[in-house]
């Protein structure tokens, strides 16, 4: 009954069965092995691209690497304020890059308003050695708030910063959930809408320790293997990586496994969204949301033995679900919050932001 | 018949067992988890001290984060020419420290000289703005040769060291063969011995993915937890990394497995030592040696489908034995080396150097 | 007739004359001379402290290299968001610290509100391994708006950043201008305020290339030779950048200077303050300030040969005077202005700011 | 009577009066100044090439920011183990280059071995992730004990430097020296032979604090300026650095100097090589030199005032002359010398090695 984060979560059985599946007999270490040379082939099928792709086994290694070979040490990336590579990274991405800066902007639900990019490019340091050299736009699909970019908000911004010679990276920790939740196909919310490296997450989505980084843009791609192997993130048994997302890409598991995430925290949504002094803060467009709740239904739950993060104001949590959420822990979830809630005053009934 | 390296060996069957009995139910990400909590605990037992210990995931950021707590930006590190964090490393000390130099050393056999550390340390660079400080000496235990420092060996650098005000780190990606070696306690070739910060390997004996930054000199700690989350290496769903290390530390499986592979290299060694014009070049201590042949038995053995590095000089390979090395193999090998060299004029029998 | 910035003027001539005077014999290099030794005690008497001083050559060497040593790479520094360590210096904090994080706050004329620094410091951040750790706040005295903390506003967020465990520095690039304007000892708004590193600058005021680095908290000095030395910024021939920084305290100089570039902003702003249109943006408290004027007055300004930077929004300028600045070219400027003025349809008349 | 560096002398009053000349009206800052424009087409000519030049102001910045656009952070540069950058910059070049790897070689007389680097670059880094990449070749010219490397011998290290891809940097503190002392023209020394990127020292010969980075492969200058921000060496009043490196190739002012510190260190090594037990260790072809002599005479030397570094070995010293050397004080430090060594029983007279 922990609804804190997705990576609470343990290892998926598929996932689990390839990782012992790999088990067997010596293989070249680093990458040089059966199962990683066809980790690259699968997902330049799934995206329909010319890729080079490199397994990573945590997030803010794939975020930090991917920047470092896509900004100099005296770049400036763009980024929303609540961006994990801003505020959740412990400086992984200034680390890697040598000290680059990141200009954090604001933006409604987690998204970056082209609009305040545009001001920041404008105000003049492109070619000014006294400024951070605008370099590379981030984004994160799904967005901190639970939010999505279309195809056509992710091409907005990506356009922008390809017309003053920005890269994109987007930070696909919860990429999954955001092409199950749109329905459309890897490729229209990466390459086709701009992207130039994409940082894809499988941990939260039921790998053990695997991610993705993914280069559209090949010649992003020449440097990242010496970064890598610095930064004590290639693998000598690579392997075991690389099998965690060759299952995770078979047989549509990964868009499996987020869908069902998604639809666990539609339900929990729409389970809580109409108590009384209840307010779901963000669309709820993927597996994560806001939510402002009375502090007696919080303690409640708590007691009740639910775990969550009070985070992003007061009387305010963040909810997660995730691969194997259990339908039946959420409505236990939204039973207990309706039982605490039942004692309050019913003063206004707002309805769900999404 | 993969004599290339120990990391080219899959997972061991307890440690295999470890990892999928650590999947069940939810537990907090990052280390706050039961299995991390007890595994801290279980080394200290082990090592008989006060330790601090962090899992990590490969030997590069063992190494790698372990120095950089230990020296500042400006500082020096002191390392035999050959090290791992010489030589194999692409720079990560450098880019985890911010750019501390390492001075490598020469000396027989893979060892660092005492006397020629004296020199260095004798030349004034301690306090002069002009050059790196020394900062910190790194030694190899087994060496990159497959050698060994006696613990007499090791407390004689650590005391040069310490009382130049110098740490001592030791990088212990074999540190399991070096004690089963010796047949002593943990503790008299880590702490006892003077070594400050010990990178213990698991991965290269039986592990998947794991190994263990163990500080003994705990106010090195203090800023490691910020290193290791800024570089990457904090696993959200850590469990799986120190179930590894649990298992490895279970039933004295580390030392059963450096055992073994100790004794095939000494079968390896033993059996091809005194085939003709066949000069093994390092003392054999732990599980791997250089040695010298024929460039037709050489090519010979890989017709046969053996597999080792060339490395070391002309006619040198590197010959590597490990956890699950079978002794048929070793026989194998021996017997096809046999073969090749039969048809080579006998001009000098040379024995081996150990 | 240049308003561009204090750093267009030239050379005082008592500074160039020190110069010229220390060029008499050999001196021993990179500080070990008679001038440079004595500079530091000058300073001791001058702030009436027992700190540890480095002359450098720019504001940028002398703001990046004092956080250098004042934060951890995985630190996060707080300022204004116009601060010129955040917006003017290409990174160069990030490079020196190894890639701190500058986390940049709004505020009323170019000030830092300590009411938002505690928020900030209430996020939990500190001892969060996920998070920049909180490790410097830093003021610039006279601020990028010319403005002024005044001794209390600065021990308040001095206050607040000891008592967080923060340390303290202070870009003071117009430190004279501040300690001019106020009218009070150099202590008072430094040390005695709780600043622990202020970075005094020279250079603005009629120094050639000289700044000093100045530590009242002893222990952060014991780093900052090697980091001063690594970033080239430790100067074989010492003397001659230590003769500006002696020549600048001799008699009075750096205050007398300061006061005249204070008091033409002043004789400026009055001058042109109540022209039509006009809108003197900030207080002027020390020589620079931001003013928007109607565009017809701009353009002829210009058209009369006076150079200023537009900047701070449209039909913005600022205005810089300086040590050497000829009050006959302030008032040109007015009546520049005030003539281009006249044809301007008087709809409104706005006071100064101040 | 001061023979310790060619940097405790002063200032040529050539170019103190340049300094003088510079400082009327105002000037933009940052190089956007008239001086500073002049400078590069007067490197330009003098240089006959098509070059990008940026004054700087210290030795260290000039090698460390000129190899920082000439190596990834993953790179190595080969360079001699005495040389400046590898041990009295306290790790400059590492700190700019995010932690690239110098790789140090021995060489007689201070000189790189063309068939070392070749056997450095035969080791198989090149594309191997493990290893630091090879980038950049760093010769001394002249070199640390005072040998000069002619066209030939550059033109062969560059030649094997860019077969393999590298570029190369020479370190040119005393590049004035080497022209002087072999009567070629700028060019034969540096693009002609091959060199990509030189830092061109103005400081020990006659400067106050003068630099010029110079990039013959115009590529490289592209980052450069934001290095040479971030790094705090573009110096607000630039016009004062560029007058000192204008001054000092006006009238051959660089090579008069060069040439007369060359003719005093050949007459004080005449002076005294044939004095008894004394042996000049490299042949004397700048203006520095290391010597052996007996002690009794080296302290003989101190106590009649004559100062130098002890440095090299048992009773060696260097001794190094300068632009303003009065021939009278090489005449003294000989009389010295020589009054001193007649107690010394003849054994063996051992002539210069040049």
């Amino acid at each position: 009954m922990n609804f804190c984060s997705d990576n609470v979560t343990g290892v998926a059985p598929e996932i689990m069965a390839a990782i012992a599946d790999a088990n067997h007999g010596a293989a070249m270490g680093y990458g040089n092995d059966d199962i990683t040379r066809r980790l690259e082939k699968r997902a330049a099928e799934l995206f329909e691209a010319d890729l080079v792709a490199f397994p990573v086994a945590t997030g803010t290694a794939s975020n930090s690497l991917a920047l470092s070979v896509m900004t100099p040490s005296y770049g400036a990336i763009y980024c929303h304020e609540l961006a994990h590579i801003n505020v959740d990274e412990c400086g992984g991405p200034e680390l890697f890059s040598g000290g680059a800066k990141l200009i954090d902007l604001p933006g409604a639900n987690g998204k970056l308003d082209a609009a305040l990019i545009l001001d920041e490019l404008s105000k003049g340091a492109l070619g000014n050695v006294h400024n951070a050299q605008p370099s590379v736009v981030s984004i994160t699909q799904a967005t901190e708030c639970g939010t999505i970019y279309k195809p056509d908000e992710v091409r907005e911004i990506a356009d922008l910063a390809h017309r003053h010679g920005l890269k994109v990276h987007m930070d696909g920790t919860r990429f999954a959930n955001a092409v199950a939740s749109i329905g459309c196909k890897p490729a229209e919310l990466s390459w086709r809408a701009g992207v130039d490296a994409l940082s894809l997450g499988a941990t939260k989505n039921g790998a053990m320790a695997a991610e993705l980084v993914i280069f559209f843009d090949r010649a992003l791609a020449d440097r990242f293997g010496y970064m890598r192997k610095r930064g004590g993130h290639l693998f000598s048994k690579m392997r075991f990586v690389s099998a965690q997302l060759e299952a995770y890409f078979n047989n549509g598991l990964w868009l499996k496994h987020a869908g069902h995430a998604n639809k666990m925290a539609r339900r929990l949504a729409d389970g809580i969204g109409n108590l009384p002094e209840t307010q779901i803060l963000n669309p709820v467009e993927a597996n994560l949301f806001f939510v402002k709740m009375p502090e007696s239904v919080l303690t409640g739950l708590e007691s009740d033995g639910f775990r969550f993060y009070r985070e992003g104001g007061p009387e305010t949590i963040r909810l997660v679900t995730a691969f194997n959420t259990d339908p039946a822990q959420v409505d236990a979830f939204i039973a207990s919050a309706a039982r605490h809630a039942t004692s309050i005053p019913r003063r206004a009934v707002r309805t769900s932001a999404a």
